[in-house]
Order: C-alpha cells, then sequence, then structure tokens
C-alpha cells in the first residue's frame, strides 16, 4: 500500500461526498469519532436558531409550537431506523448511564416476577465501567449479584441462576463485537434476558435490535452519532416489555398526562414511560442534526455501505500499523466479523505518551487504560488516505522517540 | 397606583441595569420566567464558541483544555452562593427528576440505617406532581409509603413513622413558599430527613440551606436561572449525609477515579458522587450563562434585593388584578413573608381561555391545571410598568371577552 493507493481508494469512494456535513479542523485526523463525534456544519445555525428563535423569542410557547415536547421521541424514530428498531419504540433522554438504570431495573422486575430463583447479572469483566457501576448499584439494591466474565465464557456461564446478561455490543476498548442475534438466542435458551448497550453501535455498525428478538436497549449519542459532548442518550425496550413495569425514574415526561398534574404516576403507554424529566432541549436539537448526519447515509447504500467503508479504513490502517509498528500489538480483532469501528493497538508501558505525541502532531486518538491506544475510523468522514497518514504517524512517534518528551508523559485529568 | 406611578418607580429602580442582560422580545411582558427563563443575550455568543471552538475545533481536548470535565462543580459552586450552600457542596446534573430520585434514595437508606420502623415518605398534595411520581415510585421500591396532606396539616403529621419530609419550598401553582428553617426544625424534631425541592426558590428567593440546616436538596436551572429550555439540574446534600451511603445512580462521573477505568465502584468524596453520566455540555454552558445573569445581581444587593422588588412587583400586579377583576380570586398569599415570586389568581372555568388571550396579546403567563392562572415576577427584567400593564391587560381581556374566541379554548400539548 502506498499513498497514492489510499488516495486512489478515496477517488473511488462513493461515500466521500458524506465528509462535506462536516467542520472538521484544518489539518486533523481525527480517529476520535468513538469518543466525541464530530461538530456537524448543519449544528450551529441549528443550535443557533433554538437559542435566538425558539428560546428568546418564543420563549415558552416553543414547547407547542416548536415541537419541543416531541423532540424525544422524534429523534428516537430517527435513531431507530440505524438499529432496527420499529417507530414509536424508541425515545431519546438523559444519558446512557441513566437509561442503563432504568432498563435494567425493568429487566430484573421481569426477571423477579417470571424466574425468582434467578439472581445473577451476568456481564463482561471489560465491559465499559459505567454500565459495571450501574449494574453493581441495582444488584447490591435489589439483592441480585453481579458476576463477571471473559467474552469467551458467556456462553458457557449461561445457567439458570442468570436473570439478565448485560453487554455492550461493542467493546470500548478493543472493538471486539459480539454477534447479538447468536448471544440473545443463546441468553433467551437459557432463560435469561439482554440487555445491550449500542455506545459504539450505533451509527457505527449494523444493528437489528428486531431481528435479534433483543430484550432492551441503551446508546449513547455523542459517539457515532454525532451529537455533541455529553449529548442525550436513547433508551428502547422489546415492546413485550415496554408496559410490563414502571421504571423507576418515574417523572413527569413518563406520565400519561403530564399536563394533567395529577397526584398519582400513571405511566405513559409504550417507551414514552421511559422518559423522566423535562428533555434538555440545547442538546437535543444539536443530536437531532448529528442523527441527520448518518441517515444521510442512507442516499449511499446506509449502515450496510459504512459498514463496507469502515471495515476497508480499519483494515487499511491495521495492517499499515502492525508492518512498521513491531512495538505495537494489535489488540483488536482481525476477523471483520466480530471487529467494530475501531482499531486499538497494546504496549505495555508507553501506549499513554505516544497518544500525546500522536495528538500534538493533530492525530486524534485516545488511551484507554491500562495500555490501550484506541483509534476509531468514522467512515462518513474519514478518508482512507487519513488512515494511510495516521499509520505513518505513529510509525514516525515510535521511531523519532518523541514520545519520550515530558509534555507527554503528564497525565491530564481527562484521558 | 397610575401608570406614571409605575414608570417613577421604574425610574427609581436600583436593579433596572440588570434587565439589559437580557434578550427580551419586544412588546412582550414575561410572566413566565418561573416555567422558563428568558434568554440571556451571552448566552447565544457562548453556545456558539462551545460548539465552533471546543467541540468543532478542539474536539476531545476540550474535556481538558477547556474544562469540561469541571463543569458540574464549577456552576454548581456558583449556584451554591444563591442557595446558602458551601463550595464544593452542590453540584449540576441530569434533571430535577433524575436528581430528586438520588437524594430521596439515599434519605430512605439514611432512615432505614438509623430509625427502621420510620415507614413514611410525607409530602403535599399540591407538591409539583414529578416530585410525587418520583416518591411513589421510590416508595414502591423500597417498602416505603407516600402519604400526602395539606400544607398547614404538615406539622401535626410530624410523628414517629415519618421518615423523610419532602416539600418543595415554593409552590409550583400558589406561590406559598414554606419557612425551610422551621419545617426543618419541626422535622428534625420529629426525627425526620428532610429533602427540599428549590425549583421556584432558587434565584428568587433568599434560601439558607445551611442555616436552615437542611438535609437535602435539588433544585431547576431553566427557571429563575434562565439557563435554557430544559437546562440540567443541581443536587445538594448537606455535608453530613454526602458520602453515608451510595446514591444508586452509580454511574462512572461520580466514581473517585473515573478514568481509571476499573471495575468496581468507588464513589468520589463528597457531592461528587451525585454525579452519573457525561454531562450535557452545550446545556450546561448555557446553563452557566444563565446563573451568571442572576449572579450579577450582586453588585446591587444580591438575593435580598432581587426579593425586595420581587415583592414590589408582585403586590403591584395583585392588588391591581384585585381591584380590576372581581371575577378572580387571588390564588397566593396576600402575606410577603410566604409568598414567593409568582401571582396566581383562580378561576372556575376560564382560567385556560384567558391565559391563552393575554398571550395572544402579548402578556405571557401560564395556566396550571385546574383553574389556575399564573404569572411569575423575575426582578431580573421585569419592570414595575410591565407589572402595571399585564393588570390592564387581564381587565381587558376579561371585560372585553375576548377569551371566548374558539382559538384561546382549544387546548395544546402543554399547557
Amino acid at each position: 500500500m502506498t499513498r497514492d493507493d489510499a488516495l486512489a481508494l478515496d477517488a473511488a469512494d462513493p461515500l466521500a461526498p458524506l465528509r462535506e456535513q462536516f467542520a472538521l479542523p484544518d489539518g486533523v485526523i481525527y480517529l476520535d469519532g468513538n469518543s466525541l463525534g464530530v461538530l456537524p456544519k448543519a449544528t450551529a445555525a441549528r443550535v443557533q436558531h433554538v437559542l435566538t428563535e425558539e428560546w428568546g423569542r418564543d420563549l415558552i410557547r416553543s414547547w407547542n409550537t416548536a415541537g419541543w415536547i416531541t423532540l424525544a421521541q422524534r429523534i428516537g424514530d430517527k435513531i431507530a431506523r440505524l438499529v432496527g428498531a420499529g417507530a414509536g419504540e424508541l425515545v431519546v433522554a438523559d444519558s446512557t448511564s441513566v437509561n442503563l438504570f432504568k432498563v435494567l431495573s425493568a429487566a430484573l422486575h421481569i426477571a423477579a416476577a417470571d424466574a425468582p430463583a434467578r439472581k445473577v447479572i451476568l456481564s463482561e469483566r471489560s465491559n465499559f465501567p459505567t454500565d459495571l457501576y450501574i449494574a453493581e448499584s441495582l444488584a447490591r439494591e435489589r439483592g441480585f449479584e453481579l458476576v463477571l466474565c471473559e467474552a469467551d465464557e458467556i456462553a458457557a456461564r449461561l445457567d439458570g441462576g442468570i436473570a439478565v446478561l448485560m453487554l455492550t455490543h461493542v467493546n470500548y476498548r478493543t472493538g471486539r463485537m459480539h454477534d447479538m442475534a447468536a448471544v440473545t438466542a443463546a441468553a433467551h435458551a437459557a432463560g435469561a434476558l439482554t440487555v445491550w448497550d449500542l455506545a459504539h453501535s450505533a451509527g457505527a455498525v449494523p444493528v437489528d435490535l428486531t431481528g435479534a428478538n433483543a430484550d432492551f436497549a441503551i446508546g449513547c449519542g455523542y459517539k457515532y452519532l454525532n451529537g455533541g459532548p455529553g449529548a442525550p442518550a436513547f433508551v428502547w425496550a422489546h415492546p413485550r416489555h415496554a408496559e410490563r413495569f414502571w421504571q423507576p425514574l418515574a417523572g413527569w415526561m413518563g406520565h400519561a398526562a403530564p399536563f394533567e398534574f395529577t397526584p398519582g404516576y400513571r405511566p405513559a403507554p409504550g417507551i414514552a414511560r421511559y422518559l423522566c424529566g423535562t428533555p434538555a432541549v440545547l442538546s437535543m436539537a444539536a443530536l437531532e442534526c448529528g442523527v441527520d448526519s448518518v441517515l444521510a447515509a442512507e442516499a449511499y447504500g446506509g449502515m450496510a455501505a459504512l459498514r463496507r467503508k469502515s471495515l476497508a479504513l480499519s483494515k487499511l490502517f491495521a495492517d499499515e500499523v502492525a508492518a512498521r509498528c513491531p512495538q505495537l500489538a494489535l489488540a483488536s480483532p482481525t476477523d471483520d466479523a466480530v471487529r467494530g469501528s475501531q482499531v486499538c493497538f497494546a504496549h505495555p508501558e508507553i501506549a499513554y505518551p505516544v497518544v500525546q505525541a500522536l495528538i500534538a502532531r493533530q492525530v486524534i486518538g485516545d488511551f484507554r487504560a491500562p495500555d490501550i491506544l484506541r483509534f476509531g475510523f468514522t467512515p462518513l468522514y474519514l478518508r482512507f488516505v487519513d488512515a494511510f497518514d495516521a499509520a505513518l504517524h505513529v510509525q514516525q512517534v515510535l521511531d523519532s522517540g518523541e514520545w519520550r518528551r515530558p509534555e507527554f508523559n503528564r497525565r491530564h485529568a481527562v484521558t
């Protein structure tokens, strides 16, 4: 592979026009869309409109006239198209952590009602920590036990004690992806419910919640959905479960008639009961622009086409780094079928300063403790030449020893 | 009182310059700052900067370089100054409903540990419904009972069965304000903990959580704090309680070391454990501008001066409406000591269309089911002549019968 080969791939790339949607800073190779997606050009104007016209001029009336009150459902229906959920089955609200609390709580209630002997939440030891913290907390509250295992052990651990299998579809560190349909089928065969975290999946890989017959799912708005820092998250429950129990964050936006102001809680039908408080309108508006930037790919073959390009980008980068940087160990799967939209390498000592040195060169990936260099590939705005150049930069940082500089070895608050 | 008298009051008003901070639409008399505060002029530029520079240009680096990671504490410290809390004792996060869930959960855990025979959450029947829904939900989850009474009955109901007294400081419908110090002392004397909702207090009336020796408090960012639609909310726990228990929404931002990515939850010291997921940065930035717009009053006498003007505004309006509109019954206290920053009237039949007719005249208050016309008085941006003119409009709407028009009798989704 030469740089000209990469440029040729870009010239032939049918998805290339999608990059024009984004306000990418000059000179930056951004391989961190799995941590914070880039700013769509449409977002600044949309948020400004919400600020000055909807809020500033129309004030409280905008709850009706600008449709603020239905943003959660409107954006939810758009995200549903990206994850194989039906219209009206998914809403946007709160954070990923808060939404996980809601669905895991519901799953534990269902398990307690249908299979009270099952007292275990099973998850992966390398799951994203906030998921484990929420599960640990709910397990304490409800008298369940959180049991952690390795990904390869899940099938063997699915026994009659498991109430809920809670997994992140694509691992945040390694990019390893579960076969959602097969794992869900195995969980159901063992009598367990499934809760899927789609943080690194929605907008990144094809997801078919309905086809997989999943039970509950939540996901993040600020990674591949380009919704902006701390964008609201989403929550889905299979229609067979949505109305079985209250979710405990029974706030007024999840009430059947919030503006009747009645003192007793009456949950809204369907997924709307998974809403809680007043929606963060500014952040929701930005999220909608981000989701629209992904839906724009529907005219170019949709998630299937994005997936093909994502795999090609990540394979190019992985192959080039592997060939150029023998010091680094590939930490992501080589098999396309089980790799999400990222590539990770590990180094036992210098992962952190190498990532900092790359950032100084405007090649932005991130470090994930304790030893991972993580590079996300967002096919909406990345070019093949970006993947090629990034690999060259990794090589140069290692070969030059510039990662040794003191400023690259000082830890930041957020890594 | 004549219109010239009102203009004279404005000419003599030392707080008048504060109005210049806001982008008020021409011709609007906005009496709904207790539902959605108005847009500060600084907000649009600040949010645009966050969008284009912090997010768009600096991307993921802004978690460190722009201080996104400490927004919750930085804005929390500013709000603390408005509610009598200490620095480091209050954080901004999530919604009011979600934060209520956190503190009520903690209060119930403390009660269960210290006084297990106490099984009642006591609240007011006319409390804001989302508070009652959250309490109803937690009571179900934890085996407590939610008991509702009238405001006047609270003192008599504080017996040995009460675990937690949960109140909104200023009633959302009537504007009636509790004496926080006296009620808290009575609750403590009876062995109960207190949870205060400051939704209609923060930025509206002087609050002294420390002086009142309150136990827990939460509040809203989008009313008197001018944070924008659905702005993040805040949460405070008295330092004696903050570390006693986990709050159940144990997400990664409340972890002692979130970026170590360890699988076990270890709560952060102090109030930081009341954080949960990734903060909604765009909404937080707007909230900070709103809070700053209230803190600007510190140069003019602070909350005490705002309170004096608020009471003068609301008294002027209440007196004028009472004199001009005998059809309406005053539903707010006349005693300054127990009236928040709003005035309400009731009418058994036509409250809704009268409010709609006023909105059509650009006099924006709101209807609260079943029979309340609610008018909020925000001394930061309202003038005495606004209060006077608003009373005239109420009279004209009633006398003209224009509230009978069909368009004013059609219900909107959000009232």
